[in-house]
């Protein structure tokens, strides 16, 4: 069995909205299909994965780099023990291949989709979901059905007003999310307040606000907002200064009480490293 | 005055050549025109560019999203306060808008060779070379007109030999190179030895060697280098660990008491912060 074919589609998802960092109005991402050989139920077995909003397709670095490395390797040389089926951290392997170490970006955006869908084609060669496929492998064992969700929104939009932010956050909440998220920093900080008050006039019991400052503040204004921010009961305060800035994150954590959260821009296990015990030991 | 047009082409470097890390048998890079309006001498005035050896040409992502931004740009919102030149800082802010925070790989390499013909084309423009132009701008106003210089290589190459290595390098020095670099850790640690021993035999008064491992090794294979290397007078011992391994880095300055170099494949300001003070306070 072997992979036959990388289809990449790079497609707009244009929009007029924005966050305190960027604007949607040439945002794109790409689609890509991994093709096998493997019939099922008289059909190619065919995975499916596409790219997060906000990174812009990635469909250059797929035709040029990621699929040629994945369609030149042996085919054995890319599935597990049984044969039977693809190894993906073999694929994975193959992709970065004469990479670079370091310098994690847009590579990992064409790489994370092309893993995706061969996670969703091995999952389906196997003949079950992924979630439990995952669960099995990595897991107990035991795949949990449930998984916590959030309607993230809230962008920044000419002529939206409380009134049509409002009008979200309670289309969200009809539709049953317990917590909405929206975004800040795009407006002064007094105007943020308001916003932020008018949707949590909205919320009932069990119900909860997050806010996102989508990487924009410097410590100062991180700390500043994170001080206005404490007399509200938030369900977190999100990625309030660069992604890289471990120290702003670190001092906002000082001063802020409540949950902070960040992550979603580290591209790279190195990124994402503890800080190592044996600092704090001199 | 203004940017007329962004041209890239990519071109090919291949070569059988291969350090610690990656071969660059389909390597690339790109060559990059920033043409203006300005005419000097009866031509156009063109800043030229080129990314560094390993890292791919970026065509697609300055086709997809650099130039079109900064050829869509207000031709005004470019320049400096006189209005007669370009402003570099202009010009990389418009490149990088609606670019997300963090994820600094492929665009950094789009960004920087554009910005680097920017700036050929700025120094153009001002009728002087640009290491002038950056004194007086940057520095004290006086240029210093030397630099120095080394020649890297000692790449592993398919029936190179210690012979073929030691002829290599007798070519710099003979070529009036006081300091030559080759690869490590794409050997044995004992072959790497020899590779060195034989090098350094070669060495007058006033010459020395540096060696790199292209970011290859762990923490225990970078402390058993570091060990085995101790032996040596060499110049620097380079990237022994995965760039953003700031641990690895850290520790291995523990155990080798010689020079170590770093940080060409770290693509944004906040990867490069220093450790900060506080962290040390408590």
């Amino acid at each position: 069995m072997k992979i036959i074919d990388i289809i990449e589609s790079t497609r707009p998802i244009k929009s007029d909205i924005r966050n305190a960092y960027i604007d949607f109005s040439k945002m794109t991402l790409s689609l890509v299909a991994v093709v096998t050989d493997v019939v099922r139920d008289g059909k190619p077995v065919i995975g499916y994965g596409f790219n997060s909003n906000g990174r812009y397709g990635q469909g250059s670095l797929i035709r040029e780099r990621f699929r040629p490395r994945v369609l030149e390797a042996a085919p054995a040389t890319l599935l597990d023990e049984t044969g039977d089926n693809i190894d993906p951290h073999k694929v994975w392997a193959c992709m970065m291949s004469n990479e670079k170490p370091g310098g994690h970006g847009e590579r990992s955006v064409a790489v994370g989709t092309i893993d995706m869908a061969v996670w969703d084609a091995v999952a389906k060669i196997e003949q079950k979901p992924l979630y439990e496929l995952l669960a099995q492998r990595y897991g107990n064992g035991q795949a949990n059905p449930r998984v916590f969700v959030y309607a993230a929104g809230g962008y920044y939009h000419p002529g939206k007003g409380l009134d049509g932010l409002r009008h979200e956050m309670t289309s969200y909440l009809e539709r049953g999310y317990s917590v909405v998220k929206m975004k800040i920093g795009g407006a002064s900080l007094a105007e943020d307040m308001a916003r932020i008050e008018s949707v949590l006039k909205l919320l009932q019991p069990g119900q909860q606000l997050a806010v996102d400052a989508n990487g924009r503040f410097d410590l100062p204004t991180a700390i500043d907002y994170g001080k206005a921010l404490s007399a509200y009961p938030l369900f977190w305060y999100e990625e309030a200064g660069d992604p890289l800035d471990y120290e702003l994150q670190a001092r906002l954590g000082e001063v802020y009480q409540g949950s902070l959260a960040t992550g979603e821009n580290l591209f790279s296990m190195q990124d994402a490293q503890p800080d190592p015990p044996w600092r704090h030991a001199a």
